[in-house]
């Protein structure tokens, strides 16, 4: 089935100028222009656990596996440069399967520009999972860390938060040129993109910072989504509580100075609104205030692996 | 429980000179020196195709998950710098079956100084799957590719063919440092690794470059075990045959010009004979001729995807 699937695969996989050698020997080759260092960044989709094979449209699928990894590019503010793919097939229907979430990946690798630069297939007895490694390399700018913030930096997002199991985890559009937007122009401390979510996320990124937070709730945007899963679910959670905790938002959020936060609330990025939702503090944990001006503990709620 | 895996990680994955940011961020930092290009391979080995989960040891898959890697970038002749590592986990003991995959898989990265850049763990309802993307860096001696042997040059391969099943697709030493020695000291037109069998592989790599070969069948050096599986199995097939089609030997066949083929047999690496078994022709194909001088045509066999 391999055989087959390489031919149907060549066809279609655009050349690339970075691509010195594609797939077909036993490895791929990259031109690797200047002296820039190299970012990696590995995810693994598997079935019932990122997706559902019986539910979830194979080329969703295939997308979603390309942008998890576009999306930790991103949060590194790395340019990227080219994936290779591991396909773990069940053997029903295995080179369908591997044509549909290949139909679906090539679009958005296209899209950023992202050589195809190899991969392995593995017909099996088991269910479907899909591993994706992404190489980006740093720009001039330098990367975007975890582990830079500081008391005092304000906490900026892009996008809208909570309720993505509806849609938006399938659909969402990794953050890359906001990300090198934002690396450019402005001085950011620290960044990451949100995929277990938003206070758990950042929860980790003032960690790593050896700082806390202070959330301005009402300020969190809050997803469409959001709101109607609460409402679908009978408001065992609230809209807030979604946004915070839900996840596989694939926002950015970020720490950066107060001036440059003005600045960057001034001249965001065409494609997505940025909001402040808060600021580091030294107290190290997350605390919420509430519109009435009451302050208190947040627990850390997400997706943990 | 990737959290607790992650933890237990840290402590074990060795700083590396190359690793400027590792695992615990959203992906790695790897410093690349010099304008040298970047080659990149993945390999996804799954239960019941490439081990089988209740007999092989886990540490024995997690050490063959790198090795068959090394041994694809050594097919290129590129020098290993990092890896990453996706690992879907049985729910049942699943901390424990990461860590023993592990310790398998980290004394070999030690061995070659690669970097165990980061990856990512999934707990899930299926069978053990494990993919490893290797990234390399071509040297100044230049790369391996499998589409530049022409008609009159001399076919060597390192080590010795068939029977890995018994052991040996487990334990092999990738031909790491042996391939940058062959590149970097001899004019080599062509080469790859054996991974799905000796006749299939170089018939591979003869299509690849446009001309065929006649193998001196009596020269094949054919493993202990090549012996040993024909008489287990009541010569189904005699130890040639297996010699030719078993695969996982993860040896190196070179196609190099004549003059510098004797020098090499003059001076081969240290740690593994190479041995002449054969040359190109201008007819495609593979042809062998035995030690009577009869000439028949070779049916390229080995393992298919």
């Amino acid at each position: 089935m391999e055989t087959e699937f390489v031919r149907w695969l060549r066809d279609r996989v655009p050349t690339h100028s970075s691509l010195l050698l594609g797939p077909g020997d036993d490895a791929a080759i990259l031109q690797w222009q200047h002296d820039a260092n190299c970012v990696v960044t590995t995810d693994l989709l598997t079935d019932q656990v990122d997706f559902d094979v019986q539910v979830t449209p194979l080329e969703k699928v295939g997308r979603k596996a390309l942008a998890v990894n576009l999306s930790d590019l991103a949060a590194m503010a790395a340019k990227p440069v080219a994936i290779v793919i591991s396909l773990a097939l069940p053997r029903h229907q295995a080179l369908k399967t591997a044509q549909q979430i290949y139909e679906g990946l090539l679009p958005l690798a296209s899209e950023w520009a992202v050589a195809v630069a190899g991969g392995d297939t593995n017909c099996w007895n088991g269910p479907l999972a899909i591993s994706v490694t992404a190489i980006g390399q740093v720009t001039a700018a330098g990367v975007l860390r975890r582990d830079g913030a500081v008391a005092g930096d304000q906490i900026l997002v892009t996008g809208e938060f909570g309720g993505s199991i509806l849609g938006k985890h399938l659909d969402f559009n990794p953050r890359v040129s906001e990300a090198l937007y934002i690396r450019k122009q402005f001085e950011v401390h620290a960044g990451m993109d949100v995929s277990d979510g938003l206070s758990l996320d950042l929860f980790r990124m003032m960690t790593e910072s050896g700082c806390g937070a202070e959330l301005d709730l009402a300020a969190i945007p809050i997803a469409d989504a959001a709101h109607e899963l609460a409402k679908s679910t009978d408001f065992v959670k609230t809209p807030l509580q979604h946004a915070l905790a839900d996840g596989e938002d694939f926002e950015l959020v970020i720490a950066l100075p107060p001036a440059e936060a003005e600045r960057l609330l001034a001249q965001p990025p065409d494609s997505v609104p940025v909001t402040r939702i808060g600021h580091c503090t030294e107290q190290p944990g997350l605390y919420g205030v509430d519109d009435s001006g009451q302050r208190a503990k947040l627990s850390p709620a997400g997706y943990t692996h």
